[in-house]
């Protein structure tokens, strides 16, 4: 292990019943004034709203309701959440929902008790968050982000047209309550994405240096093949309690920092989705769905000990009478299949991207972040989209 | 996934040179006076106390010393350090060293603040900590027990000759400092016992429920296949940095609760070494070498499903052809091998025990935890005593 530091202080409360057991107790401990922060109105079908609503009434809040945070969430929408909990002097956050209304939160939080302008302090640019972000708690609806236990908010600036991410310990909500029946009503379609989505994080953390066994790469390789048994399962059953709340927490596992320890790491592929989905707001799961292939393909012989081992560790692809560089590429076909096997999209234009779509544009604006094993260039990028389309 | 609730605050800085570029920093948040717990002097002889006591000296702090804790220390070693942290009103514990140390350390700052008898509140049976321990900083040098992230700590009652341990969140390190290096001058025996501690450790969460597959197990598989590769390593040269640095990670994650979720676990080859180390004062890893396989033997027909795997995935043996009981036992066998093949001791013979030993007194003396797959009796702690003998 190379040198690392590492922190992570959300405490989670996870399993069936989870809301109702703890989430009472949690709420003494912070102030009167809640900003509910939800997003297009599915817990109000689901049940969660309601149950929400009543142990916060029990625990005597007064509530302030923000919903309508949509996939993607914008700048300005998280603005909008930042002045209202000002002026009705909000003291605690609660996100209810999947990645974008807890990144939503998460960075209304961040940006309330702070007087300069948030996106140049820490979403432009990496910043230093120095004051205290309001307190956080999040209850998970829909998994994949594991925007749970870090301190990361994607958010899209509609105006230069960037999605950014950056993950700030002091940004972790103080608690996460997990109950994976609460997924249970999660479309089919949304769940493959979410599980896509967390099986994206740990690959594009375990394709970068170091090359030496390491126990970060080791970790990585059990949550990848418990992910893939996960997804199968929960794909042939979408009802499986273990399949699901395997998922659940693989899911915040691939992205509380463990993995990530003495990682080098770029997030090519997600720097690549994130601007085709600032353009074209496709499903996140099913933009790296269509991309990781194409770009896995390309970049497989650059880092072809760690794409061999992928293929035999994780995919179980015997290595006996295979060289490394034939055994790279067979890890990235087994994972292909295993996209088609699931019916994932495998092509931009599923997507919505048409003819008109400015890939040339999309391509430049993608932030080339270095650290992983393809050094992608402009050029490289664009040729990815071509492919993908 | 089974329910469960995990929380784990130590900030951890890991790395070649990681004291001397972070304990100056950390040391600011903390008041005057610091209370320095070692060992038998080791750290005097490799240069950690002339750096350590020089960093302390540039932030400005008065140091309390408080050494020669012993290995397995006790409950009157703990009192004493109480004592002395009263009267010198210390603000900031400083442990370093190794887990005995640690403990001792641990043990000390959730006393100093508390009005009772902290072993009937804390160790004698599971308490609650309702106050705020006296924040407590550690400096690894030896690994394996992993109580740099968790709020364990073994304390020997030689009163009542009962060592216990309890894992209570709010006695956590606030920081560890983690250098590999400082690790590579402990002697080779002590580090191979503290290498098959932290195998334990894994291999104790892991033979318990549930069965059905979990993301817990997953990453113990995947824990347990490194421990086995890097003790190897170190086994063959000692001064192999990766290796030695993917075993202090290891000993870390197999004991700070991650594995631990929604895990039963009962802990009882632990609960055997710790009475027979409470009176023979053997050293803790090498006798747990000697219990593992005879314990294991007898009881992996109970958890076969869970030996098994742990047959096929952590030790490589071919499914085919064989049967889940005869996989069961090739598991055990393997164990047994590996333990063989480091030289670990096999016998308790070896650790100092005799025909006078009061073996019969001591089984007497173990918790039966329960939780696990054997669900030993009395009589069956004696018998796997009498076989390891």
């Amino acid at each position: 292990m190379r040198d690392f530091v590492f922190e992570n202080s959300t405490k989670v409360f996870f399993g069936r019943g989870c809301v109702e057991r703890y989430l009472g107790a949690l709420l003494k401990e912070y102030g009167e004034t809640v900003l509910l922060v939800y997003g297009g109105g599915s817990i109000k079908i689901n049940g969660i709203y309601d149950q929400v609503m009543s142990i916060l009434a029990s625990a005597g809040k007064r509530v302030v309701e923000f919903s309508g945070v949509m996939p993607n969430p914008t700048y300005a929408k998280v603005l909008e959440g930042v002045d209202l909990a000002r002026r009705e002097r909000v003291s605690l956050v609660l996100a209810v929902g999947g990645g974008s209304v807890m990144d939503c939160g998460k960075a209304i939080a961040l940006a309330v008790p702070y007087d300069g302008d948030v996106w140049e302090g820490f979403w432009a640019k990496k910043g230093e968050v120095r004051h205290q972000p309001l307190p956080l708690g999040v209850i998970v609806t829909m998994c994949g982000t594991g925007s749970e236990c870090n301190g990361g908010a994607v958010v899209t600036n509609e105006a230069v047209k960037i999605k950014t991410d950056r993950d700030y310990p002091q940004c972790n909500p103080r608690f996460a309550l997990m109950d994976p029946a609460y997924t249970l009503s999660v479309p089919r379609n949304q769940m493959l994405y979410g599980g896509f989505d967390a099986l994206s994080h740990i690959m594009e953390t375990y394709f970068s240096g170091p090359d030496e066994e390491n126990v970060s790469d080791d970790i990585a390789e059990a949550l990848m093949r418990g992910v893939i048994r996960d997804l199968r399962a929960a794909a042939q059953d979408p009802s499986d309690y273990n399949a699901r709340s395997n998922l659940m927490w693989e899911s915040t596992m691939a992205e509380n920092r463990i993995i990530k320890l003495n990682k080098r790491t770029d997030f090519m592929a997600h720097m690549m989705e994130h601007q085709l989905g600032a353009y074209t707001d496709c499903s996140h799961g099913a933009g790296l769905a269509v991309i990781h292939p194409v770009y896995y393909r390309r970049i497989c012989q650059k880092g072809a000990v760690k794409f061999a081992r992928f293929a035999v560790r994780v995919w179980g692809i015997p290595q006996e009478g295979r060289g490394q560089e034939e055994l790279a590429l067979a890890g990235v076909e087994a994972l292909a299949s295993f996209i088609r096997e699931l019916g994932l999209p495998t092509t931009l234009r599923e997507l919505g991207v048409t003819e008109d779509t400015p890939l040339e544009e999309i391509a430049n604006s993608v932030p080339l972040t270095g650290g992983g094993y393809g050094n992608l260039t402009r050029e490289d990028v664009l040729e990815i989209f071509q492919v993908c389309y």
